[in-house]
């Protein structure tokens, strides 16, 4: 998926209506997953997360409750947990969050954790160190699977994205994820973002590659 | 120069000798350039900036000295000046670090002021307010005469480049910067840099844009 093509030749697609196929961007600042475990191990016996605003994705929430991370060249204090409570810890840091950390986590799709880095989570009650869940998120296209069709990709496919802003820039190696339970979004970190002056709201064009 | 073409038709450059045309990346962390007289007020009367480390950039250097930045919203500590003095005092920073500040300086080419953000700078011996100065730099390229030849392109030309790292990104309106005393460099801020995983030394392949 990384390989260069030479030329590089994109279009840009268009739904059924004519209109240009554009995706919201929903930025992802630093942020932790927790199992209900850690979360009382954390917080306390018995310790549920209290929701603080509900997420564009179906079902997802931050909650009220924010930890500290600390690495082995520095901490990042007040970073919001989101809800619900998953079945493993998973810690999403930029990388300019980890240079502050320390560490080098490696660039993952949520959930694989497998040699990913080491961290220390604290909170008011308790603190763990957890030996591998912390990650840099691989940028990704949330969709249903209606839109899945109307952009003609399928789940773990990579698209190129147009950041049609002041810093202009075009994202490769975006990865598709469909679930029925998905809205439309555009997933990147803090670090993306500003390299692209792109902010939560704006709108990304879809580029197809024509291999012609 | 932002316009979006459909289609996007890249091609990769080859120098006469069929080598591909890339570029070294230098990432430049938030720093300061301050007037003689701005030395003066923050580090004492007839300071004068000590050698730290030459830059890549012919006469440039990095200072022992540092200085905090602080805007209405937070500081930041240590930050490098670059030598020698110059004619205007300029401070360079990542979205990342204005959001830490608390401003929003605009993306400005190097010595382009006018209308910028307001900081304060505190050194050990005063501290002063610039009203303008605080700018995100442009990311561009600094090349000599013979290299802008070599590159068929000429002082002020925006052009296309690519990083073909694990977080690969086309960049575009990179700036053209000609000058005899310039060294070949893609210089980025590190917003940049951690959005493409590009690190100093790194090399990016210089694009053109096929208008067929």
């Amino acid at each position: 998926m990384n390989e260069i093509l030479n030329p590089l030749h994109f279009i840009e697609t268009f739904a059924h209506d004519g209109t240009l196929n554009t995706i919201p961007v929903g930025v992802s600042a630093r942020h932790v997953h927790l199992t209900q475990n850690h979360i009382e191990k954390l917080f306390g016996e018995g310790y549920r997360l209290q929701l603080q605003k509900q997420l564009s994705q179906p079902g997802q929430y931050a909650a009220k409750e924010t930890v500290m991370l600390a690495g082995p060249k520095g901490v990042i204090d007040q970073v919001r947990i989101l809800g619900p409570a998953r079945r493993y810890t998973q810690v999403e840091v930029s990388l300019t969050d980890a240079y502050r950390l320390g560490v080098s986590p490696p660039i993952r799709d949520s959930g694989d954790l497998a040699g990913s880095s080491p961290v220390t989570i604290i909170g008011p009650y308790g603190s763990i160190y957890v030996k591998e869940g912390l990650i840099i998120a691989n940028r990704h296209i949330h969709m249903s699977e209606e839109e899945a069709l109307k952009f003609r990709v399928h789940d773990g496919d990579h698209v190129f994205v147009l950041s049609q802003t002041e810093r202009q820039v075009i994202f490769s190696g975006v990865r598709i994820r469909v679930s029925p339970n998905y809205r439309l979004e555009f997933h990147i970190d803090t670090d993306e973002a500003n390299a692209a002056k792109l902010k939560n709201g704006d709108h990304v064009h879809f580029l197809l590659l024509n291999e012609s």
